[in-house]
């Protein structure tokens, strides 16, 4: 089965609101093993709603309609549709009465607007809306299937839920129902195309799963999407797959699906009972802001420092003068410093430390910009390293947190 | 001019993402005076993409497109706007050789993934993309435009506002075409129906400019777009409203188009010669990574605590312990004992202070989630703030972390 999606509302071509309701719908339809090629976004305008309906019918077996079936006289999806269909619109007499006592209940007036909601074209049906007053239209049209639903996200969330599905499931009963599962492995470590290519082989000859590499800031995400006659052939044929790029890429991947780098570390230092200590330079706090984003943080955060000044760096982590002189704020030996001083200040068990050259100035001839240096100590040791991040000052300062939590998630 | 908008991404189809993309070029499109009446959504498939491509400029005199621009074999925009202009890809030596810069900078090796995104349609150009590899394409086809950005949202934004609007600014110079030009408003400390109810008659008069308001966490924008002959007479006319909304609203107004509340306060800092130093409870470092987010920052910024435990509070900023027991670390007195005690500790001339209960745990009887005490010490007094603030964990961060620079802001 094939769906296309239109969406109807002037507010989501004015970007007005961001159209959650097509997201819900493509997530639930490809869970469903339903196919989405297309998605359509037109305005409250019938002319061209129509014209949208056409074009769908003309290449989907299934056409799902979010939003314009609201009392308004812009909400134009039932005389649209009424058009299509080459029907008329009748006023459904139980529709009305379920109405009238709904405004009873709430003791308000119902106006001319709202019995507009109890029209239909004749030889469609209504779909009960649990959440609202709009009721949902389910229509057939040369061996398509059409159904509206309200734009409240809501409202055709709970009627997609109990009464589309059930009805999309029986209508697909024929043939033994496809489903659709996806799972995504988050890497960091390692940049999109080096990930690929790390892959490539595997990625050339598979099929079912797919696997799709995506880039994000500081990480990589691979969606492996496996289609099946059930939910567990599905992951049946995901596992596999799953172990074997994770033998490949080894420890570049950090989680799965809604996975988290702060959190994958945050849960890694509760479970071993460890303080984290955090002395930050380039970075500014964003190492400690992403830590304490966790709840439950507390537990093994208790302090953090952002050392911008060498003042603040000999004064709060104790490291030496000559070291600074020496060396400058930016090198491997300050990143020790720091992630020694900041875990003895913090009576800590570990002691992170990041410094580093943010950008746009600071540069030297023999240090440029995204230059950093991460150091992370731990009983009787430090570990050091050397990264060149690439980006503008906020993109640098987010890589080198990035590259600081994952040295982190290493260690532990 | 009548545009179209086409998302790419399979991603998009099976709602694994929302597409802000297509809200943010809606939004800016409406207020630079250009229709949209369609938008379409296809999946990284190059039959289906040209189909949307030779659609969309049978109905559009300007066809924006957002994603497929990447390094990996699943991004076609490249190839399908070549099939539909008629065109051959052609390597650009230039955008090559940025690119192989680009990786030299980075001391990593270039793909031939990567070099995939030098290539474009012998007739089209590049546009520049200022933060990250991919360049975006602007093509002519049969008195049509076609411009492909980026999906990633910073980058396309970016080039959007500094690449694109500007070009489709001049191509609108032929027929003496009206220009447009829009000015915003940031405000905070004011939410989105105050802010509107205080200038709801301005509003509702206003028709050249006009005035649109924008909810954002934690301040809420309103924007004047003005439509006149020449960029003079439109800012002729954005000018005296202006005035009246800053003379209705006042000091809520922090900035204008790209300000940041960070960025203001920054440069307050600065130009006094004033140095800060913070103590963060709750926020856990995001209001020093805001600061420190501004280059140049280190001027005014040496040092900053993150005391999340009691501790922390009495060793590195001397909270009396009495204090602690008698009120609780969510206290205005504690908050004050920070501040002071981090201006003191810091050497510096301002101490500001954020301690609350971000959530989702915490809460008491007394206290509830999203109650936040500011505090700002300065040369002989301290200011204090109580907020309660709405909403998740990281949002209770974010206002708290807008409303503790405001109180900077307007202290300075």
């Amino acid at each position: 089965m094939r769906a296309e999606i239109i969406s109807v509302g002037t507010e989501l071509l004015l970007g007005e609101i961001v159209d959650t309701n097509a997201a819900f719908l493509g997530r639930r339809l490809a869970e469903l093993g339903v196919d989405v090629y297309y998605r359509q976004t037109v305005g409250d305008n019938q002319v061209r709603l129509v014209a949208a309906f056409e074009l769908a019918l003309s290449r989907a077996d299934l056409v799902l309609v979010s939003g314009g079936l609201g009392p308004t006289m812009d909400d134009i999806t039932r005389e649209a549709l009424a058009e299509v269909l080459g029907d008329r619109l009748c006023l459904d007499e139980g529709a009305l009465r379920q109405l009238e006592a709904h405004f009873t209940r709430l003791g308000r007036p119902m106006t001319d607007n709202n019995r507009r909601q109890a029209y239909r074209p004749s030889n469609a049906d209504f779909i009960t809306n649990r959440r609202g007053t709009a009721p949902g239209i389910l229509a057939h049209h040369q061996g398509r299937t059409i159904i509206c639903m309200p734009g409240v996200p809501r409202e055709l969330e709970t009627m997609f839920e109990g009464e589309v599905i059930p009805r999309l499931l029986r209508n697909s009963n024929g043939e033994k129902n496809r489903v659709i599962k996806s799972r995504t492995l988050l890497l960091t470590g390692l940049g999109e195309s080096a990930a690929e290519n790390a892959i490539a082989d595997i990625i050339k000859e598979q099929t079912n799963p797919t696997i799709a590499p995506y880039a994000g800031l500081g990480e990589v995400r691979l969606r492996l999407t496996a289609t099946a006659a059930g939910a567990e052939e599905a992951l049946a044929l995901i596992h596999p797959l799953e172990a074997r790029l994770r033998e490949r890429l080894g420890d570049v991947i950090y989680g799965v699906d809604g996975d988290t780098l702060e959190g994958v570390v945050a849960e890694k230092l509760t479970n071993r009972g460890l303080i984290l200590a955090v002395a930050e330079s380039c970075t500014g706090g964003l190492v400690s802001h992403r830590l304490t984003n966790i709840p439950g943080s507390s537990v093994f955060f208790r302090q953090g420092m952002i050392v911008y000044s060498n003042e603040a760096k000999k004064e709060l982590l104790d490291v030496p003068d000559e070291v600074l002189e020496e060396f400058g704020a930016v090198s491997s030996q300050v990143a020790e410093a720091m992630a020694r001083g900041v875990r003895l200040a913090g009576d800590a068990d570990l002691g992170l430390a990041i410094t580093g050259i943010a950008g746009p100035g600071g540069a030297t001839p023999t240090k440029p910009v995204g230059l950093v240096y991460l150091a992370l100590a731990y009983d009787g040791d430090c570990l050091v390293e050397k990264h060149t991040f690439s980006g503008q000052r906020e993109e640098v300062k987010y890589r080198a947190s990035q590259a600081a939590l994952n040295l982190l998630r290493l260690h532990l």
